[in-house]
């Protein structure tokens, strides 16, 4: 049961139906998901979340597919249930494949491992890493 | 001070020597970072991580770059200093912008932003993105 | 299913039975919660918790209220459902309402963000920030 | 050494310039921390960021010195070095005092600790917790 | 429901099935856990994964059981539901008491407490604890 | 810089001062580590987190040393430099070997891991691993 009451479009509030009409209009769907009805309670959290994925997520230096694998790795890295299963739905809509996702997630299961490594052994940082500027 | 003596080249067991050879092979360098000096502490760990370096990054279903931009995906929402600026380093080597990294780090951020608004609101899955197999 | 059986006042050894009384008593209740029971089965870990929350949420220079919804921002930032639901109750029964529990949210989820931000820029500490005692 | 170069005022593209103008007349100081400077490296995460700190940590149902400690709690709860130094920073500027600072930190580590507590005993939420709507 | 199709004994692919044999022989049982049919869906994960384990968890210089409780402590830290299912049942299988598990749990609550307080009061590491070598 | 002034023995509270004394007692040493002069800042959090230190690392179902080392894994998995530091030492002077220390860090990485596989791969927990009482 979520936390707060989640709000149905038919119930909203106009700032936080705008926000419904903006998310149906961008993705070309005709649902919401429920990460956004619970956000409703709260219009300006809902906005400027919105305001902020559009902004994050749309295509620039990185594909937006490769944004969502981001996503998911860091939504499976903090164990997020919820994150994981949307943010992996949402990448399979933009092509990811069953291979893709096991390579996915062999790369952060390693990533883990390693940085635990390098925390346990305390390792400084090699000279040849550390950025140069100017 | 890392917590195990570090081994140089020079003075590696047998064992240990022939990773660090493996790894300028693979690489194409004359030097090995500290991480792997800090394994060569206990070679069968050394080499246990190196095979799996090697399966895990090599080029398959996801080019090596965004491999890498996976792994620092995860280095940064852990915060293990050494990992970021190795892997951020390797990232570099295999062509990541200035403008790539901004981007990258953008959706590190609003995932674990939007992963703790999913744990704190307790949204439910929504079955659209239930996976259906067969 | 809990790991360990959960003990039920009925069934608690005398140490136990004395911990389930005080949190009654100073809750002014006449139900105590699962995490109670649950650790029930190690009495001496019982009354040492206890005897924690006891001192550590008491009116200090910090509001029982402000304590509670701190508890609530670590529990979300390391999404742990069962503190989520007990320390969100907690907070409400102190008066939380549904607006500050979704501007606590706000707060837990950008700080969530910008620490992400702060690891992966690797910015230096401002010495304007570093305490200065004596 | 921070990852992109950090951007002083001086040499800051117009955009970012407007952003530290902006840092500085809202908090009412004439000099701006690394944590802009930084981000200063990419004008649209400058720009969001900014906008997203000011209608978060505004005055609301929430006070503000509440909001700076609910940040610290989760920067201690996260590790993150920078973001300790500057959220105590700003709590102390709003009136954090030592024994506050203290109550925080004992409600933070008690939080940590209750919370692995509950995921390795697996105790079900009570009945009692969850939410009722409607 | 599992992320990928969960592959059974019957299904697999050979290179999946010899893991599976490799598994029932090491373990002297006729089945194979969940986590094992998961990563059946790529076989080479699969076999990395299980050669990982084979080794880690071999009797050394730590004995099996204290490496089940390290890998326990670890799936409580990060709150992993199947994982300390998992591992809780290999202790249990090794000889693991409840008293045990309840001793364990308080340490790993105890040493999540003063990790934080250690991070939020910024204490110097003491020169007596900074490894020497050579 | 410690966050708050860090208290020596010869200017400590009564209160602090007692504690320090009954740490030194109970480990025969004539010195305190830092942990504990951060911490006196505040007596009663000292003398609180002092009582919990000694009653769950004392000898009980586990050995002191197997304790340490579940400590140190936890510490690891945090990346709580100070805690990684003052707990090898503890292990360390409880007869933990480089070996040792080095199959710890190999079982802590791996968990790490394979967490994060369960995470990602969302594996249903199997009936054979939920515990079953009375």
């Amino acid at each position: 049961m979520a936390m707060l009451k989640m709000v149905e479009y038919a119930e909203a509030a106009p700032e936080a139906r705008a926000v419904f009409d903006d998310i149906m209009a961008v993705r070309k769907t005709d649902w919401v998901n429920n990460f956004w009805k619970a956000l409703a309670a709260h219009p300006p959290t809902m906005r400027r979340l919105w305001e902020n994925v559009k902004q994050v997520m749309a295509p620039g230096a990185l594909d937006p597919l490769v944004k969502e694998m981001l996503y998911v790795a860091v939504s499976v890295t903090n164990g997020c249930e919820y994150c994981i299963h949307s943010h992996v739905a949402a990448a399979r809509a933009k092509g990811m494949t069953d291979a893709q996702y096991a390579e996915l997630l062999a790369v952060v299961g390693l990533a883990n491992e390693t940085n635990r490594l390098a925390e346990g052994y305390r390792m400084p940082v090699d000279p040849q890493f550390v950025p140069r500027h100017g």
